[in-house]
């Protein structure tokens, strides 16, 4: 059977370059940062390197790059770090409404240490209200965090004109651009913003490697106190092999964005145009224009996600029905609800996000099995029969 | 040149199963253990399997263990998370001087935060006074933390004592077993703790993974919040390869414990020997006997740890002054202070790790190579000049 991967939102394939890169570090070329030694320079090398390319990629200096184990720890740091390290200016936070759940948990968890929260509301697209954003800012609040793309729907968010509004009162700005960094060029000065999440593995790079760009002079309290590594801000010995990989993958997303994204838009596009003449009560959700180049979602009335991805596997199609971190929390997503689309239909969610390994015989095959799967869901849906009663 | 590397605490060889292991999730069995299709059940088994593999290795439940990504992680998670999860019983905090700094540190952010903060001291070999820890317990006391033994210094804890006492006014006890995990054997049960951390480059698997071990009923708030990962206590995508690594190290870590504690214990006897006998003024540090297998610590008076470094390195010989997390802070070891070393004398230390490819050519070679530096920088110091003039 064809093995058609279309979950690249969960984890992708490593490239061969980056695995090749990370390889020396498992092996003849194991060390540690911090030892002062032939062995332990070399690895401090390594990791200093890996920096600069991540630094790179946002076009910021390598002394503002500090490396974390993943996305999630990059948003919690930011989160928590950058409000705690303002604490005596004020306790009231502002995130969007459609944040990744490490960006909105740990949100949560300031207001149970007695922070104000407000979320930004979004429009049907998934994109940030500005006027709600400017009516939200006090002056109280010390941090506001709208991230750069939503990897769920895919839309992109208006961050400069958002980091503009808190930058008039002095305050904070951070965006988790965790799923967008990989195909939107990203310049922080240019944002506007002070600190940026990363996540390696959405930059085609390993799991468990995610970095946090802060600005020079923003105040932040670190999470992991213990060496001083990460100039203090994070203790632990590094995962060097990680940090290598996602080095590499930091440079190949910066040299081959531009290749890879027209690539995927055209996957993307296809599956949308075969998708929505061939399935009917088949919707696109997020934005239809400024969307992420791999992000393809829907929600399929009458029918439930997790019936379309267990259908879809059987037959080798590997999709999710959104967020890989919310999946097994078995919740309706709180994106969806953010736009305005009512529980019973966002529970027929899909998302098909593209690698740049996907091919167009992967679409294809997709618009081949899809419409059969979702007809015959359909057929033993009570919904759809009721409905087509209603409709008489 | 020979190289011979003793700085295995710092960081170790992958040995090949290790590796072979782990090389796969790095290529085609790529996956997010989160996703609902075949490829994230594989993902989601292989990390399960590690989790048994790591719960076996300390006689844990597997539903017990908390991968995290080092052990300076699971040590702060374990501080904090702990702390906070009995905060309504008291803010008193009881921790060993000589505590790693992921454990020392996390509890000095504590105390920030208005906890109180105790110390147990410890004799002159680095072991911690138990009826010192007896006396600092208190009602409000809502956490005790001594590790299992130390790096530094090799000396292990009578931590099933220590606990012990925690246990008679019901206060969670956790122990650090970092450094110790490879080569005693841990029954978290008899040992009667209620968290323990491992490090997977210290059972000689990957870096950037960790454990945190925290038995059911303990009450833990998590750090990185985020999505439904490791039962909700630690957010964020798994570092699946490494998580597979770190399992394949324990399981190995069980099957040659004897075997590998007997030829470490046995390297580290030879060079204890060699060098007491061939350097004057040299002195073993940490307990005679209650030692780590690997670790041979000393210090050397007259001279600077830093010089002994350098000149070794030059010589192809691979050592540190202490741990990797505190020698580019530059600072004196607290481990040191705490067991009434002077300062002038704690700057001579150094420290041979052994790991399991070291052989006794390696401790041959040190004792040829070593003496002839240390008599180099004595006749360098002016320390030494001064102790010549005294002394007549």
């Amino acid at each position: 059977m064809r093995e058609v991967y279309l979950d690249n939102y969960a984890a992708s394939p490593l490239p061969p370059e980056v695995r090749e890169a990370m390889l020396p570090f498992l092996g003849e070329r194991f060390g540690n940062p911090s030892s002062l030694h032939g062995r332990g320079d070399a690895a401090r090398e390594a990791v200093e390197e890996a920096r600069e390319k991540v630094a790179s990629l946002i076009e910021a200096d390598p002394s503002e790059i500090i490396f974390t184990s993943n996305g999630t720890e990059a948003n919690n740091l930011a989160i928590k770090g950058l409000a705690a390290g303002s604490r005596r200016k004020g306790k009231h936070v502002v995130i969007s409404a459609v944040e990744h759940f490490s960006v909105l948990h740990a949100a949560r968890t300031l207001e149970k240490q007695g922070y104000e929260l407000d979320l930004v509301p979004v429009d049907e697209h998934g994109r940030i209200e500005i006027e709600e954003l400017r009516s939200l800012i006090r002056e109280d609040t010390v941090l506001v965090s709208v991230m750069l793309a939503n990897g769920e729907v895919g839309t992109i968010q208006p961050v400069a004109e958002a980091a503009a509004l808190a930058a008039e009162k002095g305050i904070p700005f951070h965006t988790d651009a965790v799923a967008a960094a990989a195909h939107i060029p990203i310049d922080v000065g240019k944002l506007g913003v002070q600190a940026l999440s990363l996540s390696s593995d959405l930059l085609y790079g390993p799991q468990g490697v995610g970095a946090l760009w802060v600005k020079k002079g923003v105040r932040l309290i670190p999470m992991l106190d213990g060496g001083v590594q990460e100039g203090g801000r994070r203790g632990g010995t590094e995962n060097v092999a990680g940090i290598v990989g996602m080095g590499k993958a930091a440079e190949l997303a910066k040299e081959r964005m531009g290749e890879r994204s027209a690539h995927l838009a055209d996957l993307r596009d296809a599956l949308i145009r075969g998708l929505t003449s061939r399935v009917e009560h088949l919707e696109l959700t997020g934005h239809p224009r400024d969307r992420l180049p791999w992000n393809a979602s829907f929600v399929v009335e009458f029918i439930e996600g997790e019936g379309m991805l267990l259908f879809l596997d059987q037959r080798g199609v590997a999709v999710s029905s959104g967020s890989a971190c919310t999946s097994r929390a078995l919740k309706g997503s709180h994106v969806l609800a953010a736009m305005g689309i009512p529980p019973e239909k966002a529970q027929g969610s899909i998302l098909f996000s593209f690698g740049p390994q996907n091919s167009k015989e992967d679409v294809d095959y997709v618009l081949e099995v899809f419409p059969p799967i979702v007809e015959r869901l359909r057929q033993m849906s009570p919904l759809y029969a009721k409905y087509l009663k209603e409709r008489g």
